[in-house]
Formats: structure tokens, C-alpha cells, sequence
């Protein structure tokens, strides 16, 4: 936080004050996502800048989790807030049935980072109903019901997108029909005894065409995968494994829809995950990245040929606030400023340098850690409790990991056995270091007590 | 429009160039909801202020539809648009499992509006995840499946809310279980050969009550009502009504969800359209007038009993985006200047003396006028062919009088064969004669071609 000025005790405890505020009002009122209630952070952010994040008190985070895995330009660039500034300005909101610049703006430059013949964007308030969205379209165009997806996924929490989930989320709410789940490659915890990663591939890939047949080709709409698992642990998928998926899909007359809310946009160092793949989808699912959530908005994009099957039929889908204009403007000067200063060539760049050595370094240093995985600023590293049986290490390290990380400035983004790091994609090779020396300390401090 | 200055054919030129350009960017790339894709609307919305907008070229138009029935501080408010500059300097973006002062402040103000006994708030980014998150929260709290809810509803887009929902968007939609629905009351065209708004009641009643019987009352975690149907056509229920479905939930351990996205936030010239109504609800759900829009928001406020449930026990729901600063902030200062203002007065008090008087007028001299309905800033002209047979004007004569409407400079909102008289709270009598005058005419016209 910048100097204060001269009252800085009166300041700080003002500032103290307010955090307990924040605190108060939350217990008091605020109904908290995926939590017991009982049980939420105390956690107070109010201020933001690039990779750090400050409460009132200007206590200090160095941000690795980029939130929610949203804040790929970094907090508060300065251009994107600009941009909303003035977007505020001139009109917040209006009804999608209408024609707005800032709307048509944002998919022109949405539709330039995908593959040729992808010319319209449909637009949502974020992930979930950005693949409602896509399902619908599938069902739609292919007259068939079925959606295939990995059990290791997560797709958003509305009824046809959580049940589409295959983590444990699913399971409360299994309101939607037509949602069959597979299992995705993952060598470190292979579902196929495989134990190369071409071998885990071939046999994924047997695993998902025996689904198909099974299931009746003939029943099943499309074939939804994020397109490096996120939440489910950074699984970047073998090489030919989506490019053979496509060959099935194409078989069979099968749409695929590659999830990229979490994976795109610069997080794997590319402006979408599956440009490092040799496979097209049909339909693009995206949110997070594309504006880094300062402003709620999601989307598909959507193959031309799909999009034309609805030039003289209703598309039965839409919401009040597809294509907000504030929204929409948050996502021009997020991709023209990620262009223009090469965000997407640093994400990768960083990864590679500086990201992939430190973790690389620190399993050597830490038997806690069973693989580090991941690219650009997309990495995971999976904790066991013991390197050769790869048992995962128990919830209650975890979360002595999670609060000595946190006491030590580092904000981290923490799931089931492992930890994601997840930074913005502009974060420094400072920045890296610094919290690189982090996790060292704290796995030490773990790593020594276990 | 304000006087642009010394060039003015030079600018306005400039202007018919951008609302090209607008038109042209949304041909070629936005994909519109509910729409057939051909035959989307070119009317280009530039900017606003309170119940008017404007083009590029500065072609005014009188906004009667308040949008998507949204905007009900009017467009661009000068409080609300500083807040969301001031937060977006702050801080736009954060994880929903931190603390965030903005957010404690905008769910203190909405239960501060709830009955007695509602503390918390659960934030979404629209009123289609509020209603997945209200029936989550209601099969989770009573371990039953069913929804009931009326054929004529709309709950939203996504995949429970979509279902839930009774009018023709949910056919193509049907891919979730557990949804029911039944005949609510709407004399003019009632279900029950009812001829008087007490036999409509009753009968509307014993019909639910043998659909509860029916499906199995043990079966059933909710019925889910918008207090007022909004896109239905504005059904004010009969007297009694909402307070009897209440005491038949209680009767069998069934929660009441009172859907107030549309109706919610001063629409009815309440703060909750229930608040007329001997009735108390166990979940709210709302959106569109918590913050008119201006930042995707929505949500769930939670009786405490139901809320307390979740104590312990995880909430298997969220998203990203729940409880979004620059989408708190906005709230926070729409609902101060709408209690300052006295915006939710102002616009019962229109509906008392100007709406209300005017539409009546308009059907002493229209034969077209079958019904007009309404209260507060939420009304409904119902167009007949036949005022014996009350058969509805057909969709040519409907699109007709659309296109004359906005020829006159009057922004409408026409659904089936109704024109919603639906202006922001904020209207002025002077801007309500303005309009009155304009559907007098053009009912005039249409009128008289029939």
C-alpha cells in the first residue's frame, strides 16, 4: 500500500477497523459459495494491483492463485479500468435484443483468436451458462441428447453444466438427464494401469471409444472437455489425445465442445489451450480469462455452420444481460492491452524460465511432492504422504500448508491434495522467485513435521 | 440529444457512420438470444439517462421498456454509475471465498427490504442462477425433488431455471428432472371457466392442491411462484391467493420460492411485490432492480432457519462471480439513492395517477384493448381481435404496431399480443402522456386497418 501519509497509526487502525467491518457484515450476511458456512475465510481483500492484493490494513498477498484462476491480466490494469470507467460513463446496460458497438467490438476480437470459419460469439455472465449454452447448441444442431464428459472436470454450477461436472460436485445435484461420464488420461493416477504416457493415451482413448459404442454413437450430442482439466489438477492431455478424440467424434457424427473457461486466454501460454493441439472444436466455451472477471461475462463461440443452422430458427436460450456493455468494453481493452504488450508471449515465456525450473527444483528439494505438472502460468504440484504408493497427503496438512502460506504473504489456490500455481500471467520472474522461496520454506516446515 | 457543437452534419455524418459500423460488427458476429439470427432487431442503443436512450446519431427514443423491465433507477444515474467508477479504481474483481466490504454492505441493504428473519445473502450473476440456487438450497433443505411451478413463468435460461419455467422456451429445453407444473390465475383467460376474480382464486386453488395431492405432497421441496408473472403477462394475482398456497406448503413441509427478479426492487411500487400480500416466502430470488442492471448481479436472500442448515453442512453451489465488488457496489448505491430518491413511492404513485388512469382511458377508446392490468410501473395492454371471444390480435398486426411505436420514438415491450407498459420507476406523469399519446395513435392506426 503506498505511504499513508503522517496519521499512520490513526490510519492503520481506521483501516483495522474496517477490516473488522468487512468481517462482521460477512459473517452476518453474506451466504458463501461451496462452503459450511460456519467454516468460511476471514480473508479480507479490498484493493488490488498486478500479482498483489491488499486488506484495509495494507496487509500485503502476493496473489499465485489469480483468484478463482480469473485474473489473468493481473488486478486493476490500469486500461481495462479505464475502459470500464468510461463505458460507465456513456451506458452501463441495455437489452440484448438490441445493437451495441461495444458488444460487436469484443466479438470481433473474441472471434480473431479462434480458428478459421468461428465468425459469432453468444454471450453470457460466465462459465456455467457459457456451457449451458454450448449443450443446448449441440442438442440442438445434432437432434441427440447425450453429453459426454470426464469424471475429473468441472463445467459450472447450473443444472445442465454441474451435472455435466464429474468431481464430487456433481453429486448433490443430479437434476439433468443426459449427461454420461468417462475417464480422462492421467498417467500420475492412471485409471488404465498405464504406465508411459503413450500407453495412457491409447488406452484413454480405448476407454472413451467403448463409452461411445456402448452408450449408442447415434444418441450422443457432443463430447465436452475442458481442454487441460483446471480445478481437476492441470491435467495437460497427452500429445494426440484430443486430435484422436475429434477422429472419434467425427466418426459418429459427434459435436466437441472444448471448456476453455479456466484454460484460455493466456493461462497455458497460448491465447487458447487447444491451439497447442492438433484438434478443432466445434464450439469454445469461455469466461475468466477473456476479461479477467472484472466484469461478470462468459460465452460460446460458435463453428459457423453450427451458428447458420439458427439464421431462420429461434435459438431457444439467451439472458438479460448477454452482452453487457460494460462487460463487453471490460473485454476490448483486456485483449487489445493482453496484444499489446505481449501478456500471452509472457505467460508462456515465464512458464518456461521460471515457473517449470522452480517447481522442477523444489521436487527435488521435497519428497512431499509427487509431480509437478502444468505450462505458462497453469501449474500443479500433487502432495503425497508418500512418493511410491502416491497416497495423497491427508486434508489436515493441506490445510496447515494452506494457513503457513497465507501467513507468510503468498494468497494460494489450494484443492484436495494439491497446490495450483496459478498466478497472473503477467507475473515477474521476481515475483516467481519470491514465491517459489514460499513454498519452500512452508514444505519444509510440513514436509519436516509429517 | 446536446447540441454537438459547430460541425453538426459533420458529426451526425460521423454518427450514422458508427451506428453502421454497429450494425455491420453485430451481423457478423454477435449471436442473439431467443432470436432466429436473420431477423434480429437493428435498433442501435448508444447511450441513456433516465427513462430515455439514444443512437449514435442521437434518434431519441422513450424507454418503455425499461430494457429487459431492468432499469428501474432509469439509465445512467449519476450515483450508481460513480460507485461503479469508484470501485472499479478499487478493486473490480475478487474470489467469492474471501471478505469483501462491498459485498457485506449490498447483502446488509436486501435483507435490510426481506421480512423479518432473513439474514443472508447468497449472490449470482442473474436471475437464472438464482433460481437454480433457490431450488438447490430447497431439495437440499427438504430431501425432495419436485418443483412445481405455473405454465405461465419464466424462471430463466439455464438448465433447472429453464424447466421450471412454463411458457414455450422451455419445450426445446427439457433436459432436467423433478419439475411439475400447474394452471395459476389469470381470469381474463382462465383455465377454470371461472367468471368472477374470487372463483378464479378458488378454483386456481383447489387445482393446485389436487396437483400436490396427485404428485405426492411427500415428493414436493417446492413450489416456485413469481410473485407477480412478469413475461406472462403482468398476472396480478387475486386477493388471498398467495396466502393460501403458503398454507398449503405448510401443510406439507413444502418451501414457497417467490421468484421477484422481474417483480423485486420497486416494479410494483413495492420493495417486494409480495409485500402486498399476506404471504412470506422461505427463499426470494431476485436481480434486474437490486442494481437495474448495471453490473450482472443477482441472487437468493435465505430465511434463517434454511440458511442455518448450511452451518455445518457444505452448500454444494457457486460460481465465480458470486458476490462481485463491482457488481456490490452497485447495489449498495442503487438501493440508497432508490430509498433517498423515493423511487419506490414515486413509481406506486405514478401507477396510481397516471399509469393506471391512462391505460384505462386508452381502453374506453380502443375496441382493440381487452384487459389492461397492472400496478406500480408494471402493467400489461392485452390485445384482442375480438373483445366477445377475446381472441389475440395476430403476431402480423402485433409486429405492426412495434414498428410504429418505435417509429414514433416510443421503445416498447411487446410480448405475444401485449404491449407491457413497463417505463422505469423513475418516469415522470409529462413522460407518461408523452407515451400514452403515442400508443393512442398508433392504436388508432392499427385499429383502424384491422
Amino acid at each position: 500500500m503506498n505511504d499513508p501519509g503522517p496519521d499512520v497509526d490513526d490510519v492503520a487502525e481506521a483501516r483495522d477497523v474496517t477490516d473488522e467491518l468487512a468481517r462482521e457484515l460477512d459473517r452476518a450476511h453474506v451466504f458463501h459459495s461451496w462452503s459450511a458456512q460456519a467454516q468460511t475465510s476471514s480473508l479480507v481483500i479490498a484493493s488490488g494491483r498486478g500479482c498483489r492484493v491488499w486488506d484495509h490494513a495494507g496487509v500485503e498477498y502476493l496473489d499465485f492463485s489469480s483468484q478463482l484462476v480469473n485474473v489473468n491480466i493481473g488486478h486493476q490494469h490500469p486500461a481495462v479500468v479505464s475502459a470500464i470507467r468510461e463505458q460507465a460513463e456513456l451506458l452501463t446496460t441495455v437489452a440484448p435484443a438490441t445493437v451495441n458497438l461495444a458488444r460487436g467490438e469484443a466479438a470481433k476480437r473474441i472471434v480473431a483468436r479462434a480458428p478459421e470459419g468461428f465468425r459469432r460469439v453468444f454471450f453470457t455472465n460466465g462459465g456455467a451458462d457459457a456451457n449451458e449454452n454450448a449443450i443446448r447448441l449441440a442438442r440442438l444442431t445434432t437432434g441427440r441428447d447425450k453429453i459426454l464428459s470426464t469424471y475429473r472436470s468441472y463445467h459450472g454450477n447450473t443444472g445442465a453444466a454441474i451435472v455435466s461436472t464429474g468431481d464430487w460436485r456433481r453429486v448433490p445435484n443430479e437434476f439433468a438427464r443426459g449427461h454420461v461420464h468417462f475417464f480422462g488420461p492421467y498417467l500420475y493416477r492412471s485409471e488404465f494401469w498405464a504406465r508411459s504416457a503413450e500407453e495412457e493415451c491409447e488406452r484413454a482413448l480405448q476407454h472413451l471409444r467403448r463409452v461411445i459404442e456402448s452408450e449408442g454413437p447415434q444418441t450422443i450430442a457432443a463430447v465436452l472437455l475442458e481442454t487441460v482439466p483446471g480445478t481437476a489438477g492441470v491435467l495437460v492431455p497427452p500429445p494426440g489425445y484430443l486430435a484422436r478424440v475429434r477422429e472419434l467424434c467425427d466418426r459418429h457424427g459427434i459435436l466437441l465442445i472444448l471448456d476453455e473457461v479456466m484454460a484460455g486466454f493466456g493461462r497455458t501460454g497460448r491465447w487458447f489451450a487447444f491451439d497447442g493441439y492438433e484438434v478443432r472444436p466445434d464450439l469454445i466455451t469461455f469466461a475468466k480469462g477473456v476479461n479477467s472477471g472484472y466484469v461478470p461475462a462468459g460465452g460460446v463461440i460458435i463453428d459457423e455452420p453450427i451458428a447458420a443452422g439458427f439464421d431462420e430458427r429461434v435459438f431457444p436460450g439467451g439472458l438479460t444481460y448477454s452482452g453487457h456493455p460494460l462487460a463487453m468494453a471490460s473485454i476490448v481493452a483486456t485483449l487489445d492491452a493482453m496484444a499489446s504488450e505481449g501478456v500471452v508471449e509472457h505467460a508462456r515465456a515465464i512458464g518456461e524460465t521460471a515457473i517449470g525450473p522452480g517447481l522442477a527444483e523444489l521436487a527435488d528439494r521435497h519428497e512431499l511432492i509427487g509431480e509437478v505438472r502444468g505450462e505458462g502460468v497453469f501449474w500443479a504440484m500433487e502432495l503425497v504422504a508418500d512418493r511410491e504408493t502416491r497416497e495423497p497427503l491427508p486434508a489436515a496438512a493441506m490445510g496447515e500448508l494452506k494457513a503457513a502460506l497465507l501467513a507468510r504473504g503468498l494468497l494460494p489456490f489450494i484443492q484436495d491434495n494439491r497446490i495450483h500455481v496459478v498466478p497472473p500471467c503477467v507475473v515477474t520472474a521476481d515475483e516467481v522467485a519470491e514465491a517459489m522461496a514460499i513454498y519452500d520454506e512452508v514444505l519444509s516446515a510440513v514436509g519436516g513435521a509429517s
